[in-house]
């Protein structure tokens, strides 16, 4: 029952596409994670993901349309529609998603990230 | 599949503790609420809840000891535990919590929200 800060918790890292784990609310995970250039097209059979940006600005690709998502917003992607987040700068961006939420959702490649770091 | 801007939905609204639904994710709510002044004691048996401050600063209160919540900071209470936010200031907070969370839990008074409006 601490206060996290949410500054204080990117500084500690640097990577890209490689989320950390920053709490646990009921059956879901509050993540951290850096975004720059292009993820992989994906989409999560089973769960819903939600992305806020902090710093940067992302857009998040959809097979007929992209949103552009800034600091301060969110976007909701529903599980089973494929999407791919890209940055063209680095982008810090909050996660809210089940805690069964593989990154890459349907897809295994050299982005997988199976064993999150708690920070 | 939209970007919500989170300050355009902290702009539709005026009253106090009166949480409003921002979006869905899984068996989660993401939820907006304006606080100012003192809640009340109460705990939620079942369900774990995140405050994330956006604007202003909070205090939230246990039993034995208070954590200061400014913005960029979040703070996860488990359930089960005793807690009463507390700004001296109107703070802008978003909620992320399970949907069957009510926002008094084990208390019923005239700040109990059984039906929340989505915005």
């Amino acid at each position: 029952m601490n206060t996290i800060n949410i500054q204080e918790k990117f500084s500690k890292f640097s990577e890209h596409w490689s989320p950390k784990i920053l709490g646990e609310v009921n059956d879901s995970y509050v993540k951290a994670v850096k975004f720059q250039g292009e993820f992989v097209w994906h989409h999560h059979d089973h769960e819903d993901e939600m992305f806020l940006v902090v710093r940067g600005r992302m857009r998040m690709k959809f097979r007929d349309h992209e949103e552009l998502v800034g600091p301060g917003e969110f976007i909701i992607v529903p599980r089973g529609v494929e999407h791919m987040p890209v940055a063209d700068l680095e982008t810090e961006v909050l996660l809210f998603e089940a805690k069964s939420t593989l990154n890459t959702g349907n897809v295994t490649n050299e982005r997988t990230q199976p064993q999150l770091e708690h920070i």
